[in-house]
């Protein structure tokens, strides 16, 4: 066992804190990692400030980040194909017990024994998992991605979590080159939605209540921008989407997003909004709709996307910061103040 | 133009009535009808008492009605493959555009030209059409269907909407054989939920909340029945499912069942609860279920669905009524008191 930095919560209302916390030594199967960047997702804060409370409550000292870049310092003896020096990544997950049918599937992520990177039990030390907000983690092997050498680090840190989010429902859709997909929202998740649909080939309109992102909308690689709150607008494109990436987290008008679907057209969530969404049953029947869920991906699928990032050049636009000024950015991320995630700088950990 | 016996209502607090209502003369495209059954369905009932009045208000009088069995008695001179005595049906559909997306797809349900049995405009005689609460109606050809001869015609009533409502999500959910199906209420479209998944090779279990449907659902043909009410009962098949069809047309708990459904587990809704269903995102990500909507059918499937009866012996469970006695069934229906569809035996209309 050894220390490392860190930045951590107390409590609830606590603001995070430097601390040190233990890591543990390198089983064979583990890859030991100096932490380059780490991307502030908002899990982060729900976490830190005990929001999921009834679905997965905090464990203090709580150390957030799941979307991870560093480098390899050292790696077990059974660890084969990564060596000192090389550049990798850690999202999500850092563990699941790699035999159900969710982990034979590539779907480490549906995984009943799963562990999270962050505030899941951790089997080496006790205690939880402490995540990125850090300068070192040790991870086994099969949970730690390779990161294409021709991306920036800072801008691949949100790749882990909000890349792969949006990554995947947009891939498992089908062929999407030639459909109208809608992204809506244009935050961390959005504007990865964004860059991944017109990647695919998809003509990509924005859903947004704020006219002030048309021109960013734009230039991140959306063909058009339509005003959520212009009921004209929206009803020119009433019924005419195949396929709509739903990112909002918090209330929202599903049905009217709904109804943008053409036949058969599908909507996927992947924000969590608190309180249910009311669903008009109407809105799915007429239109044989489909309205689904999307959890992150799994270990295999989460490299592709990095693969894939790597040969289109895609990655976050992201503000770095240094790990001093998280609880401010923290504070800017309710206002949406962030073009588009913040990736903290770990090198303002180190001496 | 010629007069066809029928029972309307006149308004929504009316009861139904004997009438007269107008039919037109056969053009080269119709099939003329002696009705011999006709099935009564919640949207018979809906629509009388203009319970849709905000997405469908009902013009009166209003003669409901739309499945429909029975006997050819004239054809048009464009029609060669019908003749006088066949045995056919006509659901909810009687004309569509025939030209737009939908319509070539044969999801003529769809068509924003449709035409529906009843209570929709209609451009032969002006006014709406008007159901098969009569003892006769001419129909398009091309919404006419073949009624296999060996099933008794009171019970293939039914499959015109209940039937076709159910076997066609069953049918488009994929290969089934095998699959955990649950089927969510014991009633008219639940019953034939059940005949055409156990038909299609699944396990099928039934949801309902009332404990003295066990043994009629297991008679129906599903393997087991689930409590939905025990909380025990409902967590031991937690997370199990493969497809639910969803026949509730009341409030209830959706994200329960969303919760029944195993990873990529889809469930379509058939019902069309007046209120929106609260859905939980976390219902939709954990597992990355689906939640869809389905519409009875189009005419392709609606006569593929009928041949399959034919192949399987599978009628619907009626009790018999006649047209007298409509008012008293409406009563009934709304305490779900018949097993499992009144199908009307337009004998009692004629003299």
């Amino acid at each position: 066992m050894y220390h490392a930095k860190a930045y951590s919560a107390a409590s609830p209302t606590a603001p995070l804190a430097p601390t040190q916390i233990p890591r543990r030594d390198l089983t064979e199967r583990d890859v030991q990692i100096d932490i380059l960047y780490c991307g502030i997702c908002h899990s982060d804060l729900h976490t830190v400030r005990n929001e999921w409370n009834s679905v997965m409550p905090t464990v203090y000292p709580a150390v957030p980040g799941h979307e991870i870049v560093g480098r390899v310092v050292g790696v077990g003896s059974a660890v084969k194909d990564l060596k000192a020096g090389d550049l990798v990544g850690v999202g999500c997950l850092v563990d699941s017990d790699q035999s159900c049918p969710s982990c034979r599937a590539n779907l480490e992520q549906f995984c009943p024994n799963g562990v999270f990177t962050y505030n899941s039990p951790d089997k080496h030390l006790g205690g939880v998992t402490y995540g990125g907000y850090s300068d070192s983690i040790v991870v086994d092997r099969h949970f730690v991605l390779r990161v294409p050498s021709n991306l920036a680090p800072a801008g691949v840190a949100p790749l882990l979590c909000a890349g792969i989010t949006t990554y995947s429902p947009i891939r498992r859709w089908g062929e999407i080159r030639g459909k109208k997909v809608g992204v809506v929202g244009l935050g961390g998740l959005g504007h990865m939605g964004v860059k991944f649909a017109r990647a695919f080939g998809a003509h990509v309109a924005v859903f947004t209540t704020s006219p002030k992102k048309k021109e960013d909308a734009l230039r991140l690689g959306a063909h058009e921008v339509i005003l959520s709150t212009n009921p004209d607008e929206m009803k020119k494109h009433a019924g005419s989407f195949d396929f709509i990436l739903d990112t909002i987290a918090a209330d929202h008008d599903i049905n009217a997003l709904l109804g943008m679907l053409g036949l058969d057209g599908h909507l996927t969530l992947v924000g969590a909004p608190e309180k249910p969404l009311p669903v008009a049953s109407f809105a799915l029947l007429f239109g044989r709709r489909t309205l689904s869920g999307s959890l992150i991906g799994g270990i295999k699928e989460t490299q592709e996307m990095l693969d894939f990032c790597g040969d289109h050049n895609i990655t976050a636009d992201v503000e770095v910061i240094p790990i001093q000024k998280v609880n401010e950015a923290y504070e800017r991320l309710l206002k949406s103040d962030v073009k588009y995630r913040f990736s903290i700088d770990m090198a303002s950990l180190r001496p």
